[in-house]
Formats: C-alpha cells, structure tokens, sequence
C-alpha cells in the first residue's frame, strides 16, 4: 500500500475530501489514483503481454467480519490489515523479486515512518534466499523516481537515528528509473543493470 | 483460495450450514478450517522460521465498495473477487516458486473445475519466465497430498476431454508430499527432488 509520507493514509486524506462520513463509491481498495501505484501497475501490464518479467500486486488484505448471503455474498462489515509483506512481488529471468512502492511530496528526504518492521523482516528474508528485493520511491514533486536497494534501506533502517533518507543518499545509492510512454517506469532496466548482469 | 471439488464453494457451503442469511463472525476470510490451507500456512511458518525458504499467501483479493469513517475505517460494503493468480508464491534458493493448492473429496480423480483460465495463463507465465510452478493436491478422503507440475495440469487442461485428472495419473506424473509434525507437509523435499537438483 502507497501512504503519504506526511503522515495522511488513504483514510484521513478520504476523510477530508468528503462531508459524508460514508463513502459510497465503486473502487478498489488498490486504485485510488494514486499515479505511482498506477504507474508501477500499468508497466507490470506492458511487462507481461510482452513476455519481459511477471510481477503481481498482492492485493490489500482484508479481514472479513461479516457476510450476508441474502443477495449474494456481499461482506458487510470488514477492515483493511496492515500490509505486513510488500505490495510486489513476482519472477525475471526465473529469479524472484520483491519491492515496495512508496511516493513522497517531501523534496529533501524520503521518512521512512510509513515502512513497517514487518516489511523490513520480509524484505530481509528476501534477500537471504536470495531474492531481489528493493523500493521504489517517488519524489512526486521532483517527478523523479528511483530503484533503491532494500540492503541499503534495512541498513539504514536499522542503524541509523535518522527518520528519513536523504535525497541526497538516494541519488548516490538509487538509480533513477525512467519514465515513459511504454513501460511507464522503466524499473526493469535498471534490474537488468544492476542484478541481472547479461 | 482452496475450493470444493464436487462444486460446493465457500458460499454454498455456509448458506447449508447457518439458518440465518447473515454470518457474522470472527473469521478471515483465508482461515476457515480447511485443513490442506493450514497445512500449507503452518508449514510456510516452518519453513521461514527455520531460514529454509520464503512463501508467502496472497490475500484473497476483496472489492471494496464503501467505507465508514465514523468508528475508523470499517468496510461496510464490498464483495470477494476471483484470484486471478494463484494462492501462494516465494523464493527458495534464489528461484521464484509458486503455486495452487486444492482439495478435493473425491478419490478417484482430481477435477478441474475450480481452476480457472486466468490461473493457467498465470503459471503458464511463471514457466516462461523461468519460475517454478505447481499445484498441491489433496485428495482428502485418501489422506494424501501430491505436488504436481503445472505444466502437466496446463496441458491436460488444454488438450484433454476430459474435466478431471485421473488418480491414477497424478500418482504416476505427481509425487507425493510426505506428512509429519514440523513441517506438516514437506513439499520443500519435493521441489529440491524434482527443480532444485543439488
């Protein structure tokens, strides 16, 4: 899941946009026009019909409390879960690969408030079998976006006192994925540059 | 998300089994007894806890049609989706792995039914990019679990007749999945048997 890296979810920033306290809408949970979810999303679609890489969103987990039958099975009480993976996940060149999405509207720092212990744990997990595994961040104001490695985010992470990442660490460590028309974000050039030497 | 091979599904099943039209309990949506399920989940803790591999489930994907915000974020209205991938995908070695697990109470053959075409382009994917990929199979009745090539099912869902897969076959093209304390159900035996050669 995207958050906003100045503190407002999905629920606040739905809260604030609305008089209603009741949204009544037809979306998904995963595509609340959010343009780094979308971006990663639609590239991933490019990627599969053209047979370079299969990566997947998992979707938001939901723990269902109640569903009536009456009509169907519609589920009539709920609520969303922490996502305690990443958002995705999926295979190149047989290899396993694993990140984050995260878009922040700071310029000088990435916070690293919204990345949970949780996904710190998976995303070394990943790392230890072997997988690829890394974050895609999104300076929405700079409109740049970069492949950071998750070693270097665990690390920092972990032994740092700093809440954020400087942008400046993240142009020395990233790379800077590119934008266009198809893929949007090009992340798996810069797969191929760095962890899938050819 | 495991479903019944004699064509009850979730739904069916509770409707059977409640008199009221509205179930409301303390369930997710992705525990619900269903032994081969667990099975799998507790042997994932196994295997992660234990640095052997990392497999992870995929939420069971949830619509979402409208939020309360009054009491924090309670779904009020939303509707289970097909998965259109598989239930269960990871890293072990490296290599990306996935897979399906199905259960079924019959004793004779292994019915196609609850698979659907998305799931077939999904794995047929994954071995194109060089992933591992199977399906689990129970046959309940039979207390015994097989580990299955996904290429063997894709073909006989393909090309055969046929809308089920005799025993006989899975016995002769599958291999069975050994069962025990910890972990349950060592299907890691299975994949550095038949994939992960060492």
């Amino acid at each position: 899941m995207i958050k906003y890296s100045n503190g407002q979810n999905f629920k606040e920033k739905e809260q604030k946009s609305r008089k209603s306290s009741v949204k009544t809408a037809n979306f998904s949970y995963g595509n609340r026009g959010m343009s780094l979810e979308d971006d990663i999303n639609i590239s991933n679609d490019y990627y599969r019909r053209n047979g370079l890489c299969l990566v997947t969103k998992r979707p938001t987990p939901i723990n269902v409390v109640s569903v009536d039958y009456s009509k169907g099975a519609i589920i009539t009480n709920a609520y969303f879960e922490k996502q305690s993976t990443t958002d995705y996940n999926g295979v190149y060149k047989g290899r396993y690969i694993d990140f984050e999405a995260k878009s922040t509207i700071k310029t000088t720092s990435f916070p690293l408030a919204n990345i949970s212990k949780h996904q710190i744990e998976h995303l070394k997990n990943v790392l230890f079998h072997g997988g690829i595994a890394f974050f895609i961040i999104e300076f929405a104001k700079l409109n740049q976006v970069f492949l950071l490695d998750a070693s270097y985010v665990i690390n920092f992470f972990e032994k740092e006192q700093r809440k954020s990442i400087p942008y400046s660490k993240i142009v020395e460590n990233g790379f800077e994925v590119k934008k266009g028309y198809a893929p949007r974000l090009n992340y798996l050039e810069v797969i191929d540059k760095i962890y899938v030497k050819t």
